[in-house]
């Protein structure tokens, strides 16, 4: 190996992931996380061992890469793990091709042209059907027919690191009828994962369950925030609005849909049939655990959840193929949201919603305080792997400060 | 008078707008609408008359030429003014500066980051309420105090002219629990006005509705296409989503805030009182006559609806305010729609499911034929113009003819 892993790394050679970094003397670039090390792209090009326009590496974010297609991008990422492994390759003997991490600033991996957030855990959508709802009828009546889905602000969502002020809105207290302005009560995280596609579509045209996972470049984890207060008074009817576009934060590696493709699982029984468009062949179903910890101020953190990517109901062909059955168009670097993954057990829950049962029965932290929501100072921490014969590919984490309000 | 500009031109020596137009021999670029003809930029930009970086004008959309800001814009549509008055200026005698709109093709003037559509007409939302829930009660809780809104597709925006197809989707047969696919047999047009954004804000950042309109750059007509069927079996919990995103259509010039400043107008009162926060001072509501013409194919066109953008109970300056309240920043290049845009006649109504009231009144069409929602080869146009003491600026259209399902 040309540089040393530490074992159960998340960046290990199986996984090569794709980024975007700088450093004091390095401009924004595209990197390789390997180990505790980033892999500067732009370094290795000069070695000339590319065959495409390597301008591409030197973009301020990795859409104008993604689209030079997958035979391309996927030969780098071969030809980088041969070359990591070989002691006698290209990249042996040149400490200056790598950085490490912790001397690295990571930046937003992609331009993200649209963002949209489905809402496909079968766990989560009960669960808030019970709160809010008649617990016999928690899922709505279309809720297993249809990937249901919305759009979500594009323009707000940063990466890992960059701290968040609470959001001030309206919302309305107990009992009443005129509604009150300031600072959210009840912010909450979204445990979720996100797909960036890799390929653009013509508007008109569908992405079939079977060409799906081709138009699909890889993977991050996503926090989608969310304000509960402010969004009790506002979604109905239109959803979701000032509610979730203050902040949604991404983790900085885009993990290749190939490099997790040895952690492929069956997914839940769909139950009843689907329509013809939405089925699909094959194991769509990832199995990458996730986990997410909090720290408040000046505490270590603690892990209020462990839950799994594998429990999803809808698979991202599924939502891929749903989304553009109408002939909405898609283009390189938009997101799509898992929504929020919680499985069966109480402490794989994905929200403090959730975890906290709507405030009833709060979290207690190793400080001795109590969560029902996130509090001004917490650090909301995600991570996620999989790990299958030895083998581990990881996110790294999305990790996030909420400030007080402005 | 430089150039020949028809009387009742909605694109008078008043109104000067903007947009990236195409001729065989000319690039997509930016523009000048005066009368039937368009002011080439470009060219003009040759006669070494701006004092910025005219690469800007080149672009192939009015992004960057936007980004110089007011000072600049302002300024460039005030000397295009004067020139075209002048006929001893720089542009006279250079019939090469000119070409005909009719030769000329034209293309999104912007690149849109992110898509909000409000919900900002009271007639509307009260129409649309005494339809779905109970009359007395047709007004939501939260619609007097919030401007409500939702995210749309940015990608799917395109411009006048571009036919679609009819979408297809998931609906709910009558006295039926299990969907059926198939093109959406409730196709509407939703009459509507966007602005665009001028300038960009940070993360964290809010707009007060006093600087609201410093953050506008202009206005566009929009087509807000939905599938009325689809939307009814997928929007709740979550909101409109492939009911809405197969497609919107804008108008192709961008007429500035500062071209509309003649016709502000006082809205309605707002009662009960609003949040501070949504507090405004001054006129902020505009005087546009709006109206929709329906063409069957091979048919003339008939006009189905006149309404006015000075209907809205929410103005553009609270949009801005209340989208941004909470930190939700912005770009330069948003669009953010009124809307459906009803008045209180019925021949006012912004959409077929208002005007033929769900179904049950059919418009009878000058063929013969009866319209309950839009037909394949239908051509839907939408045009506004604002007109007072003998100045007119308009908008010119927006038409889009719908092609049966793929």
């Amino acid at each position: 190996m040309i540089i040393n892993i530490p074992e159960n790394s998340d960046f290990s050679i199986h996984n090569i992931p794709f980024g975007i970094f700088s450093t004091a003397d390095r401009s924004p670039r595209a990197g390789v996380a390997i180990g505790e090390h980033i892999l500067d792209l732009v370094a290795v090009a000069e070695l000339d061992v590319f065959d495409f326009n390597t301008a591409v590496l030197e973009k301020e974010v990795l859409n104008d890469f993604i689209s030079l297609g997958k035979t391309i991008t996927n030969r780098v990422r071969k030809d980088i793990r041969h070359w990591l492994q070989d002691e006698d390759s290209v990249l042996a003997g040149k400490p200056e091709l790598f950085v490490l991490q912790s001397e690295a600033q990571m930046h937003m991996p992609v331009y993200i042209g649209d963002y949209t957030d489905f809402y496909s855990s079968i766990e989560h959508a009960t669960n808030v059907g019970t709160m809010f709802r008649d617990p016999a009828k928690a899922l709505m009546p279309n809720w297993k027919h249809i990937p249901v889905g919305y759009h979500g602000r594009a323009s707000s969502i940063v990466v890992s690191g960059e701290a968040i002020h609470r959001p001030k809105g309206q919302t309305l207290p107990k009992d009443s009828d005129a509604p009150v302005f300031g600072p959210s009560q009840r912010l909450d995280f979204e445990l979720e994962m996100g797909f960036i596609t890799g390929k653009n579509t013509s508007l008109g045209q569908s992405v079939s369950t079977d060409e799906a996972e081709d138009y699909i470049f890889g993977m991050v984890l996503l926090n989608d925030w969310s304000a509960r207060d402010i969004q009790k008074w506002e979604y109905v009817p239109l959803g979701p609005f000032l509610a979730k576009n203050f902040a949604s934060h991404i983790s900085p590696w885009i993990v290749t849909l190939e490099a997790l493709d040895p952690f492929r699982v069956s997914g839940p029984e769909q139950n009843p049939k689907v329509l013809p468009y939405l089925e699909f062949e094959g194991t769509k179903n990832y199995n990458i655990n996730l986990e997410v910890g909090i720290a408040p101020e000046n505490t270590e953190e603690q892990i209020v959840c462990n839950s799994n990517f594998k429990y999803m109901y809808w698979n991202m062909a599924q939502q891929l193929a749903h989304h553009t059955i109408n002939g909405c168009n898609i283009n390189i670097g938009d997101l799509y949201g898992s929504g929020t993954i919680s499985g069966k057990d109480e402490n794989s829950y994905g929200s403090m919603l959730e975890l906290a049962w709507m405030g009833t029965k709060p979290l207690k932290m190793n400080d001795g305080s109590e969560r029902k929501f996130i509090q001004d100072g917490d650090t909301v921490i995600m991570r996620g792997y999989a790990e299958k014969d030895g083998k581990r590919v990881g996110f790294g984490e999305v990790s996030a400060k909420v400030l007080p309000a402005k």
